[in-house]
């Protein structure tokens, strides 16, 4: 329950809280068991009733619905808005037909060619019901019309100008409808410019950038030919956002994402989106129990070495990581473009030997300090210990930051989301090559003492 | 550049495009010299230059500004929205008063007082550009104010009833006003509840999860005895959405948040940025180093036990990281709350031991085909090898999923923010206790045989 949020933020200054929030409703709807949350929904007043089921993070709105007799669903499907209507019964499978049948054909037709477009497509999140009027028509023809299918649509805020064809002609904001002169052309008040539209086929997060950009409340969803199909509006966006971001942060930490909130997971699915990639993952990090393998009498002659095998794994883990983070914003943000890969390489490989050094004299430092301090004895060639520890180190760090800031380009460029390519991921891929960097290096230095 | 983003999406269908859009002027005059920006911005018409400046992602502006004349300067600010005037004007820093100084007194007031609240509270996301009017007001009363203000408030489409103590009564939308009966009182339309208010020291995301759930187009901010202070719009919090989970990613990844485009970012700044994440972790994980100082004597005997050691750790990070990445976004969206800690670690415990036994089945494997195969001979006691490996797995995978789950717990607790658990941190903490697991369970199994 979120309730606690609200009520800690405004506690204070509202001693007798008025009324209930619809966000509010949803919440204890789906705290309750679906039989119990159905009669609930049953008996409450349409327009209540409504509201919560238009609520996009009400997820269990399918399963309540399946428990409704169907002549209420009908009764309420008929009121909800159109888009979150079709996610609803999209998500009903099967149990949507018997409802979908029994809509009169224009409701049916919508919600049918609603349910066909991919949830995370600007066809998926549109809806249908918003306001658009002849590009002939004045502005007091156009405020007349918003007021009779005010109720019906979902923002009246943006009025879409269309030609006889229903192709859109110019999009007007109602603040300045308002403040126009009312015997003028509607047309007048676009501004001189071509809308701002999206093709149903484009992805949530070109929505989303384009609704950012330019402060949209409404963006239009048009054909090839220019037909407007829809909108998507910023409060689907603002839904979508926080659905995609939860979506990459898990990702990032290497899990598949989740289709429900963490404690509503089931245990065996929750393995199963966690077992996939720790199972690859550790596949791959078998490679290094072949590459210490490989230089097992190096291991045997040298134990010395392998004290520091997880210190500076995990350095060039870590530098990997960090690059992959910036990297991955940077690309999603499109402040780097696929591109200009060669202008990050370039910046990387000076930042990991700088890094690299920094952690080299440092971990030269740390080798010099037990030895003198007498907390451990490295043995007779201490020293050369120390310069292997610190050139791995520089090695090993400028590695991980180039690997790590390239892995997401090299995603993008084979079609894959940037944004899988996890922390895990390229700390697995940095440790393999890192472990091989490092006992090469032993081997220059070593070799003739030690080694 | 992001024009490519548009002319993409629209291309097939807009072969001669009509004007241009402010958020590519923004782009260009980025990426143009700052002097030759300034003197662009100094020749645009006025209604131009103030939409660019009025753009939170002209991020260059205050650089820009300084180079203009005063009184030009001036010009634009008066025209500016007031919360982006502060923002800009704060970022210019000494460089600002004599601008400041010479504005109007109820402008200067105003900035200064919008400037006083750090920029990721609702007080320095707000605007007090919006429409206010007395609680008494007609339906047409109310409209015509909005005609009449309508040039310089940010929004309309929200307007805020105050009592003669400019204390907010209610919200109504236009979308409301401009059905109802003209001569009914405008209080009529608020529907019998409160309005949705923040506090101007409510961190952003409280008001982006207010905006949201309550699909606002603006968020009211009120101070303690509920007096009007000023409102949040929907598009400044898309943009701070965005700035946050950058910021997350960034954190996520081990990395201070950096204040520019990752390209932008001089190159010192970037590796400070970097260098002191990295130095912390890589001092912590010296602890690595020391526990197998600790075991010499077991590496010394059974260097087949080094083999393993990447392996067993990074699998241990890997689990860690994934639970990080779920709580911390459950905990971000509220679906998990401080006080569920136990029954995360109930879940954590039962997936961690099954994870962690998945990977010691496959890890028991590998060492019994190798040893099959001749790959590899792990030694006559080649099976308690294998049993040491998987029992390690489990243990380390367990405390890696339980640790990763605590810590964003643990982190918020003390006042930190969650998204701080990043995946290095995390890897870092398991990593040394993980080394301690498998040396002791080595020490079980294999004492009397090979240590």
């Amino acid at each position: 329950m979120e309730n606690d949020l609200i009520a800690g933020v405004n506690a204070s200054r509202r001693p007798a809280r008025r009324g209930i929030y619809l966000a509010d409703i949803v919440d204890m709807l789906q705290e309750m068991p679906p039989a119990r949350a159905a009669s609930a929904l049953a008996h409450m007043p349409d327009i209540r009733a409504v509201g919560v089921l238009d609520r996009p993070e009400f997820e269990a709105a399918p399963e309540i619905l399946a428990l409704l007799p169907v002549s209420r669903v009908i009764q309420l499907v008929t009121q909800m808005s159109d888009d979150r209507a079709a996610d609803v019964l999209a998500a009903m499978g099967e149990r949507a037909e018997p409802i979908l049948a029994a809509l009169t054909p224009g409701l049916r037709n919508t919600i049918t060619s609603l349910i066909a477009w991919p949830a995370d497509t600007a066809g998926g999140m549109m809806t249908t019901e918003c306001v658009s009027i002849s590009a002939d028509a004045t502005v007091a023809q156009t405020i007349e019309h918003i007021r009779t299918v005010e109720r019906t649509r979902e923002t009246v805020y943006s009025v879409f100008l269309v030609d006889d064809k229903n192709k859109l002609v110019a999009t007007i904001s109602l603040r300045r409808l308002i403040t126009a002169d009312p015997a003028s052309p509607a047309i007048d008040l676009a501004r001189d410019r071509d809308p701002i539209t999206v093709s149903p086929e484009a992805d949530r997060e070109i929505v989303a950038d384009l609704i950012r950009r330019h402060d949209l409340l409404a963006l239009p969803v048009v054909d090839d030919e220019h037909h407007l199909l829809g909108i998507v509006t910023v409060d689907d966006v603002l839904d979508a956002l926080v659905e995609e971001y939860t979506e990459d942060t898990q990702k990032f930490g290497g899990v598949e994402a989740l289709d429900r909130p963490y404690l509503d997971t089931g245990m065996i699915s929750m393995i199963r989106k966690r077992a996939g990639w720790l199972s690859v993952l550790f596949l791959s990090e078998m490679l290094t129990a072949s590459a210490m393998q490989h230089f097992e009498m190096e291991l045997q002659k040298a134990v010395v070495l392998t004290l520091f095998i997880p210190l500076i794994m995990s350095s060039g883990g870590n530098s990997g990581s960090q690059a992959t983070s910036l990297i991955i914003r940077a690309l999603a943000l499109g402040q780097v473009k696929l591109g200009d890969w060669w202008r990050v390489a370039l910046r990387e490989l000076p930042t990991g030997i700088v890094l690299g050094g920094i952690l080299g004299i440092v971990g030269f430092a740390r080798v010099t300090l037990w030895q003198h301090l007498g907390l451990f004895d490295y043995g007779p060639h201490w020293q050369l210990v120390g310069i292997t520890v610190a050139a791995a180190l520089i090695g090993i760090v400028t590695f991980g930051s180039l690997a790590g800031s390239m892995l997401p380009f090299l995603l993008q460029r084979l079609g894959f989301d940037p944004a899988s390519a996890s922390a895990p991921f390229v700390a697995t891929l940095v440790d393999v090559t890192g472990l091989v960097i490092y006992f090469t290096i032993a081997l220059v230095i070593l070799s003739g003492t030690l080694l």
